[in-house]
């Protein structure tokens, strides 16, 4: 289905709340787009005027530069306007509720509200309660759709299709809403996925999702067409069972030995911002293999599909959820 | 005059510094200009280019993502580029004054400055030393012209005019800026104005203001056509003689009981941000009386409304102030 | 040469990092587009398209509002999308290096980097790293390039040329980046150029440059045609031989009985922010000597013509560096 034009009549959802949802032509009509915006920019035309008027605004109760930013970019790619809003500097500290600081917003007009949130479910509750458009840019350790897309997008620019491919998600599956999102699309679209990592960052469950639990990272690498190496934030670990950074880095970091034990044409990717030395070393990051910075580069890309997509489906009243 | 195609030659003063200072016709200019682009959006045109080219410049040494979002969401609509400056980010922390800072940000090419500041008549003394046009985003407990503005018109769209409403001001009045010009533009317009709330908060010498002071709310609602709830800053009241937050809910708040003793068609406003279950109880927020999010649409048009008269007394060179 | 139609087919540069390396017909490039966009503003056209889907990227490892809105403005005039960055919002807080940070923001489609860093060579260092264009503003004690250039310009203004000038620099020449583009810019150009402070903020090696060194304050204002009186970080001052605030005030400070003794057509400089009082008298830099703000306004068009030159330089494919 990679490269045919895709009709975007299949898309009809007003929010983007995590690749669970999606159907695999919902998947594909969002890397068609995608795809038309990257060969566009790449002919030297990047802006255009599909959302010229619209009021994007986004609502990080989290910290992230690189989302916030990424989102904020295709926004203006699109000609929308953009407002940024952060727990720190809006009226939640002075005893305005989440949901009040919502509505605030989008009665100034905004159309389309980006929102980060440490709470799982905190952006599905938003759009229960709110007219425009929801985009999860991350919640708890639920899903962070749009990171999902651009992994997946980053490997379908290389391989043509995931399925039938074998890819690794390494590292902190337990807390991370970019594994879930990446193992839903993966699925979705017939990728085997394994997942690897010290079993205390492992939970068990996440076999009922239909994924492979591997501890031995070498041993995945025998199998893996690509590998994602998720961050591993150490800072939120306590407890004697966890590794210490450099165990972490000798047990599952990428590293120049580990390249040469896998496939010729291994992908490695990572979702970032990187920690060099420990989930990969310098020499990977910056070599053939890395997809890293492609990965940002996509994420334009992919942001820009969803923000138009979102706001087509919203502005045809035909929009389902 | 609601309505009429009011002729904006009425207008002319380069800087808004409060609504003590503004005619009816002046006011009624305003809200004439402020329905011209809120129609215009309806009619899905929200953006024009009437300040293509124009520097906005937020200047708040006071934090408030509120107005600085809204002021900053009305100028994009006009096409003006915005900066946005604040008290910590800015050269003050290097020992700069507050009128050279002004004065930088006008001599890279600001001519409207939108300025909160904590004392009273900091806007005032700014219009004084700059060539750009200065309007007060709130200053001190002084004036919040385009709150008042705001509140007035929204009580407009309903009313169709406010002369012989009764509008009461609820809550801290001693410290309020927004008290102060919803005061001097119901008044100007010909409204009747009780102002109710504790004494500690009621000044004496506001009746001099042409309002009545009243501070049993049940009183005031049995003649009401409008409340106004303003936000009580808990954290800045010290003393033995102020009431509890618990105790301001159950004197002040508005609540379905309240609701019942009213007017049928009681409206009901709070500039926001609101703390639920104090000044205002959560059904009622939510409720057909409340409008509350209106205000802040009505916000938006309103500063709009604001820049584009300013800019165009400025631009005539026949401002007098 | 000055108002002459200078070719900018002398500009074949992808990066400006300082004014060591630039030519006097390059100096003159970049002062000539200057001329122009400040004479286009002036006939009511401040903006153009020439940057419009451009990314100008602001990323700032040392805090400076005036720089960056500086260049943000100037970039917006151009039509260019802005992105700022700082240290304390960036994943630089997770860990990510300094140069991951900027080829992250590259792959998100930034052509043009604006770069301020307390480490002299910073942003030459990014310059080899990263295909887009690196603008120096400001790297720890090596140079500022576009200051030095504003204030040759605003000199220029006044005075056709600077050949034959003299020109003083006042104050703490040690730690001075704009003090030293100051002086590689102003003597390319064929000024002399003093530099005057206290024996403990002049390095002896910078007669190297070219430059005379003069400890007596009065004794350069009789020669000076212009002063440019830097900014004192008493705050990084430590040391018994450092004078207090008020012993520099009375023997470097600009005032009104200094100017008695001065030429009756000297140029005051300050690159600001000015702590009143200090480095200079309230008279003297509202006086009609003072260019403080005429250095500020023409930053503007400085950093736009930069932006511009650079830009045509990176897309003409002939760059040399």
């Amino acid at each position: 289905m990679h490269g045919s034009n895709t009709s975007t009549a299949v898309w009809n959802r007003r929010h983007l709340l995590g690749l669970r949802d999606l159907s695999a032509a919902e998947l594909e009509t969002i890397f068609s787009r995608a795809r038309t915006y990257k060969e566009r920019a790449l002919r030297g035309e990047p802006k255009s005027n599909e959302l010229a008027g619209v009021v994007v605004a986004n609502l990080f109760f989290e910290n992230s530069t690189r989302t916030r930013t990424s989102f904020g970019l295709a926004a203006r790619r699109l000609s929308a306007d953009v407002v940024d809003f952060s727990a720190s500097s809006s009226s939640l500290s002075k005893g305005e509720t989440f949901i009040d600081t919502a509505l605030t917003i989008q009665a100034m007009g905004a159309s389309q509200m980006v929102v980060r949130h440490s709470s799982s479910g905190a952006p599905k509750f938003l759009s229960r309660h709110l007219d425009c458009s929801v985009l999860n840019a991350g919640d708890g350790t639920h899903e962070h759709p749009t990171q999902g897309l651009l992994d997946i997008f980053t490997i379908l620019e290389r391989r043509g299709q995931v399925r039938g491919l074998t890819v690794a998600l390494v590292g902190d599956i337990l807390h991370s809403r970019v594994a879930r999102s990446n193992i839903w699309g993966l699925k979705t679209l017939g990728a085997r996925v394994i997942v690897c990592g010290p079993a205390t960052l492992i939970p068990p469950a996440i076999s009922e999702l239909g994924v492979d639990i591997l501890h031995d990272f070498d041993e995945v690498l025998e199998e893996a067409d690509c590998v994602n190496l998720l961050r591993v934030q150490f800072e939120r670990q306590r407890g004697a069972f966890f590794p210490s950074i450099a165990e972490y880095a000798h047990l599952y970091g990428m590293n120049r030995q580990r390249l040469q034990r896998a496939r010729k044409d291994l992908l490695v990717l990572a979702p970032g911002p990187i920690n060099r030395g420990v989930e990969i070393t310098a020499d990977v990051a910056d070599g053939e293999h890395s997809l890293i910075l492609d990965q940002v580069t996509n994420g334009l890309y992919i942001r820009m599909a969803c923000l138009a997509l979102l706001h087509e489906a919203q502005r045809s009243g035909q929009a389902v959820s």
